[in-house]
Formats: structure tokens, sequence, C-alpha cells
């Protein structure tokens, strides 16, 4: 079942303690599509500028992905991010972001778009991402995913989009600040509360945690020595869940347990190295059987 | 199989965002005998002072726990501690700490607690741990806990310790500043090596990790919508494992593995109400069918 993500396409600049990285592929599109890409064929809606290297378009398509929703904006600047990471590797300062063409997606479906059964908002205003919604009536799963600066500045919008997701993907500490309550388990309550079926909370090297009308579970981070670049990680996850989800076309309570599972793997290979180079050089079956030595784990 | 605990006894003042409490019942061994004795008979080795309140020994006794090795220094105080936790209820300031008789604390075991098997060294310095070692020669399971001070200052003889144990149990900061090493991955193997047959690291909130020379896994808190004081959660994750160990007289993979689910279940009533109040109100059954839902929650 094809899955299509609207979300950015950046070129980042990511420093940690030891190393750095200039003018790589990123974005949480992009994350999210290559991670997807592994269990179903994917679509990506998405904007760039005139100094966007044709070869990652390339390198995106060599994976299957339909890459023909990205639209190039003449005279326009990709998006860019730079960011350095703490010894801790999880914390990260945010030391320059230029928004550039991003800044004035207004994502147009083509026809061979708006059919989509599965689709995944990547975090993008509230308002944009109502306007995708509007053109998919026939996607029988929506999940979207958010940040602080929607909740500080589109609250209102963004509870209007929570009334009309099946799901919603955020960070633990967006889930404390949307539902004003500073412990998780009732946070994740809160914010299911206010309209999707389902709330998943990424806590980064901690897991994630998944609260749906009777169900509310945590499942911990599959737990890598290399740690070398923790961004897209939760890009990576979502991208894993709704990938195998729409590989399966279902999302009943075991199929969306399965999918959190893949989704925790998939991002576990992310941050073994920069941008994409770790899961471009594993295939299906490295996260298959990451998933039988993670589901072994947690058997006692 | 008894099981022999020495350790801190203490009065705690704790504050939280919303609450406060005077004089309470804690101290490492408190918290680790009582969370055990759901599961075995257990010996607690301990000093207080004149100021220890008759009623807390009584408590603990009715508990069925052995207090004959809390010994009372005439015209000594007991070690006391105040802190306040801020708003996460995770991380906590120390705002004031009196060592008193426990600064003295030179452990002095009678004919009766010497031929334990199961044995666990609660936080003290490690000359002190030593010194417990030395007394309890037919020992078959002995796991030490220590923390950032003693590694600071007392690094040589903890190394010492480390290679006369079987286990050791210390959080994630402690981890980290022992093993030099950021990733916590990496950190527990590299304090393996230094000795112990196995590690813990308990990760507060995120739950716990465990290395031994064949395996390597984590396991989530329990999710608790009810935080009111997380003071002995570390002492009683380590009490419910060491109970559950002694309580089956076997420490193979398989039943380390259980002994730390039931773990990280008692740690998680422990932390519902102030000192041992929620512990106090539960019964073997309740911890059993908690981790019946723990189980179910880690299995896709």
């Amino acid at each position: 079942m094809p899955l299509l993500v609207v979300g950015s396409v950046a070129l980042d600049c990511v420093e940690t303690p030891t190393d750095k990285r200039d003018d790589v592929l990123g974005g949480s599109a992009v994350f999210f599509s290559y991670a997807a890409s592994f269990f179903s064929p994917v679509k990506m809606i998405g904007t760039v500028g005139e100094d966007w290297p044709q070869e990652h378009t390339t390198f995106l398509e060599k994976r299957g992905i339909d890459t023909s929703g990205i639209e190039m904006i003449k005279g326009g600047k990709t998006f860019r991010w730079r960011g350095r990471y703490l010894p801790n590797m999880n914390d990260r300062e945010t030391l320059e972001v230029h928004l550039n063409v991003f800044g004035e997606f207004k994502p147009k479906l083509q026809t061979n778009h708006r059919d989509s059964k599965f689709v995944f908002l990547g975090n993008a205003s509230p308002v944009t991402q109502l306007s995708v919604l509007d053109q998919v009536p026939d996607a029988k799963l929506t999940v979207a995913d958010t940040m602080d600066l929607w909740i500080n500045i589109q609250r209102d919008e963004l509870e209007a989009l929570l009334k009309r997701i099946d799901g919603l993907v955020l960070n633990d500490s967006e889930a404390k600040l949307l539902a004003e309550d500073e412990n998780l388990v009732r946070a994740g309550h809160k914010v299911r509360a206010m309209g999707p079926k389902f709330v998943v909370i990424k806590k980064g090297e901690h897991g994630a945690m998944f609260f749906s009308e009777h169900e509310m579970y945590v499942l911990p981070a599959y737990p890598t020595p290399q740690v070398l670049d923790p961004t897209g990680a939760g890009d990576s996850f979502a991208g894993g869940m709704m990938g195998y989800l729409a590989s399966k076309d279902r999302y009943d309570p075991q199929s969306l347990k399965e999918a959190l599972a893949y989704g925790v793997v998939t991002a576990s290979y992310t941050v073994e190295d920069f941008s994409l180079d770790r899961l471009a050089g594993i295939e299906r079956a490295d996260l298959d059987r990451r998933v039988a030595e993670y589901r072994q784990m947690l058997t006692f």
C-alpha cells in the first residue's frame, strides 16, 4: 500500500563532539521516506531550491522513492539546518535555521498523490498539515508530527488538526508542553483525549511510549554502542513505523506495536552514522534480524 | 534463601513541587529490605542514633525483616538527608546531608549474619563494603551499589571491590563517570570488564540496562501516572531484584532477567507515595499482577 509523506527536505550541517559534516542530505520527509522505503513504496512531497544537488534526488529514486512531488523553486534556496550535539549525544543546540523555500511551502498534490491511503504529515505548520489533509480524502490512516514552535504559536490550529488525524507522533518535551503536564503517562493520555486515536511519544535514546483508548505501553530504544549522529532518528522512527503499517495494510493494535518496534530499530541504524549513510548500507533483512534481537531482549 | 543487606538507615526530608514530608523513614538498607521482604527473608545491617524512633524498627520487624543488625549508637544521631525534586520528578537537589553515625559505620556481622548466601552491599565507601565482604565467606551472590563520591575519591578501593563482587548496580551518570564513556552501552561493558560478572545500570524513569559477558539488554521503567516521591526507587529496584533471586536461590540469566523485571515493578510502586507508604499498602500478589502487565506490555 503506497505511503505518502509531506515534510521538509533539507541540507544539514551537523557537529558532534568528535566529528562534523557540512551540507549533508536531511529533512523530515527525506529521513522518513528512506526509512519507510524498506517496507513499502513511498511518495514524497517537498520543496527545494536551485542549490539542490540532483544527486540527492537520484539517490532517493534509486531506492524506489517517488520524488515527483519534490518541487524545485527557481531562484530559491533549500531549507538549511545547522546543529551541534552535546557530549551526551541526546541533547542538541540549533545553531542556524534558514527556512528558505520551506518557509513558503504550500503543498499542492498531483492526482497520483491524492488517492494515498497511508499519509504522514511531517513537521510543518498545522495550517499546512490541514491543507494536505483536505487533499487526501481517501486516506485510511493519517498520522502527523508536530513541534514546540506550533504548540506555542498555532495551538488553535494544532487542536483543529488533532481532531482530524488518526495518530500523532511527538517528542517527550513537546508532549509535556502540549498537555501542560510533567508526567509523561498523564501527558500522553491528555494529548490523545484531544482527538487522535493514538499518540506516540518519542523519548530519543529512551525509546517510545504508545497511547490509545485501551492501551498504553513503553518500548525502550534499541541500545547501540555506536551513536555518531542522532539527526533524523525521530523521522526514521516514524518512517519505519508507517512503512511497516503500509506494508501490512493494517493498523490494528498488534500491527501498531510491531510497527513501533520496527520504528525503534530503523532509528537505531540511523544514529550509527551521519545523514543516511548507515541506512544506505543495510537491507530489510538487517532490520528483521535486529527486530528479532530486540524482541528477545524484551522477553523474560 | 535469606538475604543480607548492609547500608544506610536514614530519616529523610523530601520536598516535591507539590508536597513535602519531614523526618520520614528512609535509607538504602531500609528501602532495599522492605522491597526484598515481599520475596525472601531479609537481614538488615545498619546504624542509627538515639533519635531513632522505635516505631520504625517495629514497622520493619512486622514485615518480617530481621533488624537485629541495626546498631544504636548512644549519644549519636541518625543519618539525615534533605532533598528537593525538580518539576520533572527525576532530577533532584540535595539540600542537606548529615552522615552522623553513618559516617563512623564499621559493620561487624554477628554469627547469624555471617553465613548469608545472598548479600547486597548498599551504598557505602568501598572500604566498608570490602570489610563486609571479608565477613561473608560463604556468600554465593554478592552485589554492590556505589555512587559518584566513591568513584571520585576512592577509585582504587572501588576497583578492588569490583574484582571481588558478582554484580554491580549503579545509575547512568555514575556508570559514565566510572567508565569515562558517555555512551551507556559501551560504559556498561567497560564497567563489567573491571571485574563483576554482571552490571545493572539504573536509568530512573527510563528503566534499567543489564550487561554480562554474553548478554546485554534494556528494560523500560513501568510507566505510572502517579509519581509522588522517587526517593528510594533505586534501592527498591535492587531490593526487588535481589529478593526475587534469593527466593529462587538462583542467578542464571533467565532468573536475573525476571529479577530485573521484579525490581522495575517494585520501584514503580515505591515512587507512587512518600517513603514506604505505597509499598506498605501492597502485597506480593500486586507485584505479580503488575509484572504480568509489564510482560504483556513488552510483548509484540
